[in-house]
């Protein structure tokens, strides 16, 4: 990549932007095709690539946990090509009529019509695979997308950003549909995110600083994934077994994700029948149980929870224990400490689940089922780009059709106003 | 209303937005019918706050036309009343399934299902009318508001506000439901501005300089109304007769809106033809044609373009005429000199249609009919809070349906992943 400014990246960007607009979404879709192949033939390059930033990362002391997700291997790269052609075998959501009425007062015909977005900025951290993941279902949409990683990948992005190069070529799209920015001075990151008019949309992907930075320089919109303080309300009507399942699951299947649970709030009807199996089943999967007063009463070996172990994001094998009173009690606590991510409840009784679903304004309610179902695959989209914790545009995952806007396309005979 | 800091503004409006998402709506429609009311029957106090707010204006030397934009009559009290009675009668967003499947892979029923955005604040020049409208909009769809409009209006606004209390109270709704902001002080403003996390949409309707305040200091997400720098486009196989009258309506009917036409484009085929009739009807309604060079060859009278004439909102009886080279030409202008509000094409050739629809990416794109047709009545909408000029969440006229998000709803048997 030629050294460019900020807007000169961004102005190419959004030139690029009105071909994929305009390009047959067959294009697009073999466009991803080719680089799904590609990326299976030159795992060699980029695997030598991962390799040499691994090494750096671990000479430069990086935390082991951020060095497993840098870290790629012929596996990995496998994935990556599989989710690639997923993404390219989805429905292009590009000019989806989502609404065709006419009228009466005006007699106007009236189409709500899907279009790409224009031009997305990435903003993420040191994880490879994520260069490829939104480079695809940006191009799928027909948006340029402008990919900022975190330096540490900077040899490996660049080993997979030369496939993107090549695939679009191949094609005949434009280079600047997708943009590797590999600056990492983060003035000029700023200058790029405040490129208004020219970049529509930035979405960031990462821990709270790297969101936070974003939300600060902004002068574009932003769709941000922040924390995910995820409860599970076992209601009286509870089905038991079901109930102990999902908690455990929902706690250990993957701790560090943002739609683990983080706290489990237990009816105080079923506190004593509930907790001594709750509590035995998390602590055999290693799970240290933070409980309440009432928690600790009911299972003298538990941890005293303090007060910021409530609404706090432990992303571990850490879980929070409280006791309620019924729906009242959850849906209090769960406005207070939770952060618009994902909400369970466990109850047969399905007026409780209709009131836990209206009450609870969460960009996700799960009801019988594990909150880490919050996911684009589990819900159908068939891949997301992020999970949005605010309310304009998306909220809960984004997949394709959330990389696009509606807009008005109105037909007349001549009305005038 | 008491003094109070912006942060409490925003946290009281925020614990009212909840009991507005979960009130019926039969409330808040009945909350409107009594505003409707109150509006018919004190007509009295609140002309006699206007006059005061006008005579002060002109004492302080406002422009004239933003004197008539403050200024009240009983006819436009009455307006206003019709206009709060129709917001009620509207059907209510909230609830609404938008989607509802269950996912092959997973099993899950997702639904997704329209809430309120939260807390609404717009911010608006001395048009005492907006107070209502925009207060109106956001009950019936479930929201608070915080209502913070030009000084000049204060009178006017304090009088139409006292009525909004009174129906608020009369049908047990918080009285932070609505927020008359009567602050003057820009850092006040720009501090709830501010309130991430209790503000969930910031609407700024004015001219520019409001605009870009509101951008440069919110924290919160925006959704601007900006300038319309609209285009007709009369290609080779348009009806004549319906262009002339759909272009010089577009101009004349209401010049000072963001959705009048500012400049024509003629297709070259048909310029010796067309362009006589165009700018004589232009004349004759007392406009005055800024043409291009090949304009000026054909009609000899009218005045020279200059560069800046070409993406400029005039606002006023003036329009820009240019001759361009079929569609291809017409698109490259639009691109470059649009402002993505309106742009009208007039043609017979329904491929031609297709075409400039498809290419020309504005928030509203219309096919043989005028550009002021962009409103929200025109479209179905039944009201409109603004325009928006940027894609995310909502590219064109904002009914109720664009105050709401969408969120999952997901039910299982026990699954975990």
């Amino acid at each position: 990549m030629t050294p460019s400014t900020p807007r000169q990246i961004a102005e190419r960007a959004k030139e690029a932007s009105h071909v994929l607009a305009d390009a047959d979404p067959a294009v697009l879709a073999a466009t991803l095709e080719t680089l799904a192949r590609l990326l299976e033939g030159s795992g060699g390059d980029v695997l030598e690539a991962n390799r040499a930033d691994v090494a750096a990362a671990r000479q430069a002391g990086l935390p082991d946990a951020k060095v497993r997700r840098l870290e790629l291997d012929p596996a990995a790269v496998g994935r990556l090509a599989a989710s690639v052609r997923r993404v390219a075998l989805l429905p292009s959501p590009q000019g989806e009529v989502t609404q065709d009425r006419v009228v009466a007062e005006s007699g106007l015909r009236v189409r709500k019509v899907r279009m790409p977005l224009g031009v997305i900025a990435m903003i993420y951290e040191a994880r490879p695979g994520v260069t490829v993941d939104a480079f695809s279902l940006c191009l799928r949409s027909g948006n340029a997308s402008i990919l900022k990683g975190g330096r540490e990948a900077v040899r490996s992005n660049r080993a997979l950003f030369s496939l993107i190069g090549r695939a679009l070529v191949d094609h005949g799209l434009p280079p600047a549909s997708a943009t590797l920015v590999e600056s990492t001075d983060r003035d000029q990151i700023a200058e790029l995110l405040a490129c208004e008019g020219l970049i529509d949309l930035a979405i960031p992907r990462g821990g709270p600083e790297l969101v936070s930075f974003v939300r600060r320089h902004a002068r574009v919109p932003v769709l941000a994934h922040d924390r995910g303080v995820c409860h599970v309300f076992v209601h009286e009507a509870a089905d038991l077994d079901m109930a102990e399942r999902v908690c455990v699951s929902a706690k250990t299947s993957a701790p560090a994700t943002c739609n683990a649970a983080e706290c489990v709030l237990v009816d105080a009807a079923i506190a004593e029948r509930f907790l001594p199996r709750l509590c035995g089943a998390m602590a055999a999967r290693g799970v240290e149980v933070r409980g309440d007063e009432a928690t600790q009463r009911i299972c003298p070996g538990v941890t005293p929870a303090s007060a910021s172990d409530f609404g706090a994001e432990f992303l571990s094998l850490v879980v929070a224990v409280r006791v309620v009173n019924g729906l009242d009690g959850a849906v209090d606590h769960i406005r207070r400490h939770g952060s618009s991510h994902t909400e369970a409840i466990l109850t047969e009784d399905a007026m409780v689940q209709e009131a836990f679903a209206k009450r609870v304004h969460a960009s996700c309610v799960v009801i019988n089922a594990s909150t880490r179902n919050n996911d684009g695959g589990a819900l159908g989209l068939g891949a997301e780009i992020g999970i949005s914790t605010s309310r304009l545009h998306a909220y809960g995952p984004m997949g394709l059709a959330e990389l696009t806007t509606q807009r008005f396309i109105v037909s007349g005979r001549g009305q005038t106003r």
